[in-house]
């Protein structure tokens, strides 16, 4: 398939600050280090645009388009490239991405609703839906227009899926979840099974809680694959519009997920926590229970919520701490020592001197 | 559905001290921050009454039970509210809702056995055994009455599971393992494959251990979404009667965890591990091979048990110390800042009187 | 199943210095507090030899056959016994017990191609594929002979796979994705789905960057049960000849890891680490984006790689550091508290000195 400048151009006018070289064609998106004369290209930093200095000498080959922001754009003087400068060229390339070069779920090959797929009755499919071979969906699930089920899924009674969703492989989602539009879960994540609770006996032994609550998952919402996200012991656990939770991550019973907040593969959040907007957790952050994260709070070096996060800004260690002063505490060790040593030799001298 | 306290009174009266406000009906089990005039609810701490009596003086309208604690039901003073008294909420909590409130899992609208179960001729299904669409059972396994299999689960050959479990959506359970009683397996777990043993060539190559061991999980096991128990190299990786595992969590071979022990979401187990009984593992806890954590150990703040654990209490940090000592040891270099400040002063001060 | 002694002293022998006793059978292999009078068992170490004089006296029984290395073997005198003397007791355990005691995956009670199993037409499977029940094989994909593929797991469309692979149950291999030969993918795997990557908007809004690279995955790799390994953001993410994965690990876009490599369970790599050969990750290791590992580097005690690790040999802590520099800053709050405190007698003697 050939695209034309003139399309992004038209198409994503106001992420574009100028364009140099008029209109031409392309046929695929492509690294950088890995481009063809066919490609469109996005340059975000001067050592890409190095890289692709080396790249035009070596192989006396340029890519068709490059993307990139104002300052590399001024840089580039020649005159056979297109360039595009864009305000934002990380965006731009998720959107142009999106546009020219994403895959097709659909997996068209399996036609609308495979016939090995179950499909209770009273189940309600809106149109352009698709449901993948041996994906199984229980009583009374309503399932938003064109959103795609994919294989080996288990959709259990009573779930709420929106429009335009991805549910991809092997997927569970629990009786009642409510998931908004434009979801992506992807393979083997579990959504809405029951948390963590239990009653304990006089002889130490646990005893299940039924969790009666459910899992609420916002629009534009993204799940990791191999999540588990526990449904509410009572009420909700709530994922707001927008946020996005890496592979392998776990969030547990009533915790409440404010709106574009992020989590990095692997973390993991204790129950009934509260985060707040855009916080970012960086891999493998972990957080006790009942603990709360202010908005744009940003958590890394696989930082331990033990305490509440009540302050925006970068934070890192057991017990979090802010990243300067956790810092600092790293070095505390080897200045430490410098400074105790220098008290030794001072000490030394000065009993030199008393006992002469 | 309505119920009657009276039922409740007579199906659970070892838990109960005494009720006020006589008989009365509910039916439905809610938070304290969501109920209605039919719930009844659960007051655990002086918190939530303030929660229920704000709720009660906002809605003008009371829930029609409240089970509590001794100290709370006292301060209680509304005659129209029937104040059931329990020796311990969170375990009253547990029966009740299991009673009253429970989640049906058996899927029953799929039937008995689905048409689309594969189940080899030879696996014997006792009395009351549901398998859910697309479940593959292999030879020779045994499961016991009312055990439910769900959907598009793979049991392999050889597997006997007990009465009245639940194997969830997704799972896979390795060949030879042996499940007990009233076991819950949460979706997407894996059982019993092969474990991460390997002989290392002279070229530095690893090659695989054949794992001819299998997986014991005894009565009354809860194992969590997502994780991953491995087969014995040789004999048996063993989880003890009342174990409850959280998501996410990898038992590597041979793991031996005694009766009660509790492992919070995220948690590992290298090889060979002894866990005593009613051992507490919190979030995202660690242990390397062949360690052993005595009985009643709790491990915290994400604990990396890489020496052993001999006695009980509450331990926490890398290696494990008393959490006193670990606390102790986190502010160590802000208390020994202020005294290596006050030396250096002290000592100036001196130095200042001899050259005077 | 009997085997003969001549037969393993003929297919293994490269791996063995010298035997004692001359040809017996065995019909299991065995681990050495488990053994019976047909066993064959490995003795790695004194601690398993000790085990076995113990078990020899109490039951008065010897296993058939006990391969061990050679200063072991010179120090059992047991003329009934036959004794195999390897050169590495380990590697030796591998290959015997892979020849005579493992386990057959081909779940051949399914037969070849199971009837319930969907391939597209356009797949091209070779000779000795197996393809398990309700497994789902998109169009283009190719399969090389021997490989078998398990229950209930999808595979894209145009996913390319070696020969004698294993990809067990419940396993999903993304679209294009590259597999090698003797590849062993276990139960849950997800291989290739999109990776975390995303352009932000002016009001801190994530939009997705469609990944449109691969995975590829070389001869002898082993991915762990429930591992995610995401395809690339552009290429490739690399997974070389002979890397070892554990369970729960995550590999993030464009990582690429060396022949070699092992790592353990729960292990996380964030986007475009290059991994070296040979490098071990130890439990629960986590690893920045864009981190460089060198050859022969072992990351131990949940290693935080957040900066370069240049040299070979054995680091720990967050930022990493050689293990002794490690274990010395462990201790440096104890040793500095006992520094400090002599210092502050020190000066109080002075001070009373100065002051008489």
């Amino acid at each position: 398939m050939v695209y034309q400048v003139n399309d992004v151009l038209s198409r994503f006018s106001d992420l574009i600050v100028e364009t140099k070289g008029g209109d031409a064609s392309f046929s695929s998106i492509d690294a950088v280090d890995d481009y063809q004369s066919g490609s469109l290209i996005f340059i975000s930093d001067a050592q890409a645009l190095l890289a692709l200095s080396s790249a035009i000498i070596s192989s006396n080959s340029s890519p068709a388009v490059v993307v990139t922001s104002d300052d590399i754009a001024s840089s580039i003087d020649n005159h056979d490239l297109c360039v595009i400068t864009v305000k934002n060229v990380r965006f731009a390339q998720a959107l142009i991405k999106q546009a020219y070069a994403d895959y097709d779920s659909a997996d068209s090959h399996w036609g609308m609703i495979h016939p090995s797929a179950l499909i209770h009755p009273s189940a309600r499919l809106s149109k352009g839906v698709r449901v993948g071979p041996n994906t199984v969906i229980g009583p009374d699930v309503e399932i938003g227009v064109d959103t795609h089920i994919r294989s080996n899924c288990v959709i259990e009674h009573s779930v709420m899926i929106g429009e335009n969703c991805v549910i991809n492989n092997l997927v569970n989602i629990g009786y009642l979840s409510v998931v908004g539009n434009r979801v992506i879960i992807r393979p083997g994540a579990i959504i809405g099974n029951e948390g963590f609770g239990f009653g304990q006996d006089q002889h130490g032994r646990y005893h299940r809680t039924p969790h009666t609550g459910i899992v609420e998952i916002g629009d534009d919402v993204q799940i990791g694959a191999n999540c588990n996200i526990d449904r509410g012991t009572y009420g909700a656990t709530k994922i707001a519009k927008g946020v996005k939770i890496d592979a392998l991550c776990h969030i547990a019973h009533n915790v409440n997920i404010d709106e574009d907040a992020l989590f990095v593969a692997q973390s993991g959040v204790a129950g009934s926590c509260n985060i707040g907007k855009r916080v970012i957790a960086s891999g493998q952050t972990g957080m006790l229970d009942h603990r709360t994260v202010a908005d744009d709070v940003i958590l890394v070096h696989r930082c331990g919520v033990t305490e509440d996060v009540l302050e925006p800004g970068m934070w890192a260690g057991t017990p979090p701490r802010p990243f300067k002063e956790y810092v600092r505490n790293l070095n505390v060790g080897k200045n430490m020592g410098k400074k105790v040593a220098k008290l030794e030799n001072e000490l030394r001298e000065l009993k030199k001197i008393m006992a002469a």
